[in-house]
């Protein structure tokens, strides 16, 4: 069975898990904190980034969230999420890059550096400027999911994405830090509405990180 | 016929330059400065990053260099570079994203940072302690390249593959801005000379960016 390597706020590892329960691929967790930088780990990933994929009886170490959610799609016909014409593809995978990448280094990263890692690790309270400045990007990042979704049923166009997934990943724990300000994103809060009950997401809803709670909101399908 | 939105240094459109070339796609090129924020170029990639490739006639505008690539795999299958088994496939990728992003983060953004943009942008000095961590870094991942390549015989294994593009993008613009020492790499420099010497690369060794002369070494294939 695969096993994932990973810690509850790990937003590349949140988006594999939605993956993977779309598809209904059974998988167990393994705690990860890269800040650790466990010889063992920087041994089998040496980006010392979670999420890694193990499947240790076929001897697979799989790194780095893209070329794992590559590999699943390869290997699973069940629940398509990067399908379509290659246009199509194309713009899944644009979006994708969009939100591992702008949205986390404007939103998620700073969220998890001010309000998780300088709580857990370096025992420090949290710079309040840099604070207001992720809410502030959070917001543009907002209008534009409003815009995408009220063009489009979903993130990437027609059907339901690896995009979604890479969205509602980060959108998810940028939530649970208190990063978001839903106020006047009815578009993108109707999205994300729809993507909270689903089944896959259901069980990273319920989990929790030590010692940070998320808002009351955070859990619920009606927010 | 496509055409690449680009400007000289940009690391990730030498990647997909390499790629095309390699399968003998013809390709013009538009000079774009992502730091110019042109609206029409934002309009097109909100990212605001390079490379863009758009088939006007077909009203095709593709960004993010991954999503591009993927797409010219797809509609190409000559001189395929992600192939192979899906465990193999997953190492292409997992390289690509590490050359990408580690070494883009480590080497070349604040080599292109110091160098490039305070050059052009700014109009101010490099700052020393800067550059001298950046070539530490570099060191690191060459030892690392070391490491691949005395193993394989490209970097992910048994054929030339996106990762090689990676990574020689990459290294091509950290050597150009004077950030790479070739001393005791031996292992690296015998796999980067054998790609300076193809086809694919040659034209990207010779063209200049405006202000910024590279070392007599950079363009040379016995260097």
């Amino acid at each position: 069975m695969w096993q994932l390597l990973q810690f509850p706020l790990c937003p590349f590892s949140r988006k594999v898990r939605l993956q993977l329960g779309e598809k209904g691929i059974a998988y167990s967790l393994k705690r990860e904190n890269p800040w650790d930088y466990r010889d063992e780990f920087l041994h089998i990933n040496p980006a010392a980034r979670t999420p890694v994929m193990q499947d240790e009886a076929r001897g697979l170490n799989l790194s780095d969230s893209v070329a794992i959610s590559e590999y699943i799609e390869e290997v699973s016909d069940k629940v398509p999420l990067i399908s379509g014409s290659s246009a199509y593809r194309a713009e899944i995978r644009r979006l994708v890059s969009w939100f591992d990448q702008q949205f986390y280094g404007d939103v998620t990263a700073p969220l998890l550096h001010e309000k998780m890692k300088k709580r857990l690790v370096y025992r420090q309270s949290p710079d309040s400027r840099v604070l207001r400045e992720a809410m502030r990007l959070a917001d543009g990042h907002l209008d534009y999911i409003d815009y995408l979704v009220d063009h489009r049923p979903w993130m990437a166009g027609g059907t339901m994405s690896m995009a979604d997934m890479a969205a509602a990943a980060q959108i998810s724990v940028a939530d649970y830090l208190g990063g978001i300000d839903w106020t006047g994103h009815d578009f993108a809060k109707g999205w994300y509405a729809k993507f909270k009950s689903r089944p896959s997401f259901r069980p990273l809803l319920t989990e929790r990180m030590e010692g940070i709670t998320p808002p009351k909101h955070y859990e619920l399908v009606d927010f």
